[in-house]
């Protein structure tokens, strides 16, 4: 809007120029009326000069106008889904509102429910959250989100609370300093409201997730590279004892990236030195209603560090796309032996109208799926089928977290941008987790949910 | 705004378009020398062909300008009682923020205080709620609210998460999806901002709350109904038990409906099959602060489902009003004798400076105030008297819930729309409820609150 | 902006009228031809009435654009360091959204961390509060806060709720009612954004804080007087006790109070009846993140009331500025003797870049420090030293609250305005305190923080 408040100035100002230009078939007149010898030279001059002085004076106008547009045009509103956009036409200021809403309903077949269920049906407000972001004198920009339906129970609702600098002559280098995601894993560089499924794969139990720290990073069309120190999270309160800390990279290449087709290949390296604070692993079979982990290693006391190692792998063409990573991760302890855990996951999804699942190489990751039609205006949305196998190991040594494998068959339905229906149908294949009471159980859950982001 | 900027447009346009008509002098005087020969044809038709190439490029500008001022009009900011609603001027996306503050302070008399006290005087932000709610491509709309007064202790703030649907062709159907309250009890319906005293009658011990759940409603002039299949509240954790569900209904008929007079009539229900969840209903005598219940069944565990039914009647008069309901509950038990619960409150309100209290088929339930006159600007905003009669009875067979009856003088304030200042005396008329230490006391309340919504 | 429209809608029309100015060169040559007898009168007073008709439509026409371009610009949107302020042109009704965010890192050295750690390094959100503030009907006035870092733990994230008018005869004259600081010490009544160092001095003890309340207060150049009576915190949740109330008191003096040179003098009272709740005085060595107290009384469970009296000194001398508070507090006790504890600071700052220290007789209190030069577009921000000496006593006959005297060497910088990163390192001069395991110790403390105020 800000451009067309420019151009509109322009255009009144023209508008107004066409007096003068009016008056030339008036001058031509005149000059017309003296040559005839109708007009003397004194009245033909005498004309003139009113002439003149009136295109001066409109001149004034003119200028006096532009400027006067150029202020009352600064600030452009906008909205975009039902959230709101606010930027100076200079560029130095911008404040956005937004955030998202996911609902989801959960029901849990045989072999997780019923005599002795431990998978309880139900319904519950899986995000809620509200950010606001802005733009502070052009190189600054931050971000504060809160979730409204995480906070409670030693959890603190704050996702992310960051400030940014941009001014550097570098391409594509960026700093952030506060409580953000740690650069690792490829699935949980993707917000949570683009992801395939409703609930990430279940190596999201080696997610290095958010701290409080400092991250450099570089992002060009076919490469990308993010590197961070990090403490502790946002609801860690402080205490007697000093707050653990870590270090997170990532790397990425993209030979191709373009509109529709895309090769992704990605490293990324999590470590984290506990300072003697306790670290556990666990993960609940991919449905987060019940909050019943189906793996879990329980509560480790003396560890001293891990490291978790991440490859991953994506590809797009035209109206299907592919995903997959591994990770590996390994404990050192003090009076124990060493462990080591990993899983992966392969997915992939065929989007049945035909649009293309969209990339951006701004933190390397899958964004939001643009209907090519819209329901309401003769549309029927967007509609995507996708398969997942996942599995992940927990055991190790004395450990028994349990071992999980799991297949999800998932049907998405984006009616306008900003909406979202998903149906996840996931069937444990396999669960083995010596003394839980599903052990050996394959359990199968049908769940759906609601989302709108703006 | 929308509108004016159009009209804005087309002034401006009209108004540039007079070069063309001050152009017609022009073509007349033309004309003028041309019929009285001071001119040739040629020199006329020299003249006349600058004319007409100022006035096609004028005209350019003119439908340029106006596609410039289109866009440069696209939306529309206003503010209302301290909040903020933008819209796009095609009405397809539009953003509203707002809120309401409560602040109550209570003294609690005789019988209800001093030796053998069980009630705290003091002071309380009552609700402290923000607001986002917005339409997204015309058809869909949500609203998002929190309640950072209600958080805490297994509670969530949540209170609004919901949304909507309306882009069918029936008249005034529309569909909800999202944790929102309920269609039972006409009390509940009617936003706390808009209520006669500061607390609902003491029956909202029935109250069915906000669920996740999906409604169907269909709102017109003279008759409203809903009906909606609820699951939890958005507080409930999930966990190894199945969570309750439950459906509710709701039919009103207005046969007066118009401007300062309505007759209205309706009848609700609530059923809710409790899954194994406890079921507890609970009342404080029609004041907050002190949070002490009055009446209370206590947690009861072997409820399966319960069914709740209510009749409702509302009139208007010019400044006079009038409301009553009653309740009926009654719980199926599996191993004990089914209990049966009921109350009923009365209500009228006169408002002393002659404004009619509102009300809207949307919902079928009463809307704010507006003061006819506003202090500030030489008014006193709008007074009005109520007085309100309530009874519960929780006691049924072994079930020793208590019995309570209430009477509630009121004054409310309105010095500016959004603006509220309410006093309440609350005199406990009748208290029987064997063991609790206020049991046959006439406990006495003067309760004030100051509120803003915007 | 508001402004500019109404000068730009006068421009416009001055434009739009120059067709008439323009009709002036063509009413010249009209009366030069008919003075000519080129044209007949006839011809002449019909090409006149044709240009009086001509300017009458477009005299209309700037009347009605007039009104719509008033109606257009009505509202006025800003953005101010990354928030969203809106406003009326009328002035009648604002809206503002904004925030502060505050992250800290600390480091403890010797004396507070290692063998007989008590002290945890690490890093917190310290504060993460958004706001609304508006203007409803020009005299009232609102503000909600609430600090999303500050939630949990029987505490209530909401800092302030209150309403104002201001719309008395008496100049400087406002009343609040609400959720806000009670009128005690000038370090309190300064943002948390704009202290000198990261932490309030250690007499932050004796904080009246924030409570539900009724204040007027009259504000002006030279003198400012504030009066307040006040029940208990939001986070009060109510009960069967009743709840503790006080009142509050502060008046200053400004004999000098100009741009760059300010002399303040500040007395204030906070009297407290505790009606039986608990009372407790303790404080953290001018550090926040690790939470452990240094000086502590423990609970004091028989105090009947207390009077804390506050003395103020402030000074300002272009980049230089000076800041001395001392308070004493006495507990009246029913069981017990009374006790007495006090504490002072005094502290002083140099802005290296040559800002002085703004101040505002809005709250007699210090405001943001603005830049004169700004990073990113060739300066280098403001920066400034600073220094401060404190101590308290919490000691009194049987009450070993313990005793702490802190040197405290800070250094901020300032980039834009609103940005703010501060290093503060504090040296435990001593510490004694019976019982503690930092009993003599001489704890010293680097502490980092970044801060965007919006």
């Amino acid at each position: 809007m800000g451009l067309n408040k420019l151009v509109l100035a322009s255009a009144v100002c023209a508008a107004l120029s066409t007096p003068l230009q009016a008056g030339s078939e008036l001058a031509t007149l005149l000059m017309v009326l003296h040559e005839n010898g109708t007009i003397s030279s004194e009245q033909y001059q005498r004309v003139l000069a009113e002439m003149e002085a009136s295109r001066q004076q409109e001149e004034q106008l003119k200028q006096g106008m532009q400027a006067q547009l150029d202020k009352a045009s600064n600030v452009d509103v906008s909205l975009s889904k039902g959230g709101l956009a606010v930027k100076t036409r200079d560029g130095r200021f911008s404040t956005n509102i937004g955030g998202r809403m996911q609902l989801d309903v959960a029901s849990y077949g045989e072999g997780s429910h019923g005599a002795g269920s431990t998978l309880g049906d139900g319904s519950e407000v899986r995000r809620a959250r509200l950010y606001l972001k802005g733009t502070i004198y052009q190189d600054w920009f931050y971000k504060f989100e809160y979730d409204f339906a995480g906070s409670g129970d030693n959890k603190s609702g704050i996702t992310d609370i960051w400030l940014g600098y941009k001014g550097f002559d570098f391409e594509g280098l960026s700093l952030k300093v506060g409580h953000f995601r740690d650069p690792f894993m490829l699935q949980d560089q993707v917000s949570d409201n683009n992801t395939q499924f409703t609930e990430r794969a279940s190596i999201d139990a080696f997610t290095a997730g958010r701290h409080i720290g400092v991250m450099a990073s570089i992002n060009r069309q076919h490469w990308t590279t993010a590197l961070g120190v990090f403490g502790d999270k946002a609801s860690n309160k402080g205490g007697t004892a000093d707050e653990g800390w870590g270090t997170a990279g990532r790397v990425t290449w993209m030979p191709i990236n373009e509109k529709g087709a895309l090769l992704h290949l990605g490293l990324a390296a999590d470590y984290r030195s506990t300072r003697g604070n306790d670290v556990r692993f666990k993960q609940q079979p991919e449905t987060h209603v019940s909050g019943v982990n189906f793996v879990d290693t329980g509560t480790l006391t003396d560890v001293d560090s891990y490291l978790s190692l991440a490859a991953e792998l994506a590809v797009v063409q035209g109206p299907f796309s592919a995903q997959a990573e591994y990770v590996h991760s390994r404990l050192d302890r003090e009076f124990a032996n060493n462990a080591t855990f990993d899983g992966w996951y392969a997915q992939a999804g065929w989007l049945l109208t035909g649009e293309s699942r969209p990339y951006t190489f701004k933190g390397a990751k899958f964004k939001a799926i643009k209907p090519n039609s819209i329901v309401g205006k003769g549309g029927i949305g967007a509609w995507e089928l996708a398969l997942r196998y996942s599995t992940i190991d927990l055991n190790d040594g004395l450990i028994s977290g349990g071992e999980m494998d799991n297949l999800t068959l998932g049907l998405n339905w984006f009616p306008t941008p900003g909406l979202r229906v998903s149906a996840n149908y996931i069937k444990v294949l396999e669960m083995e987790r010596a003394e839980h009471s599903l052990d050996n159980e394959e359990a199968d859950i049908m769940q759906l949910r609601g989302q709108w982001a703006f």
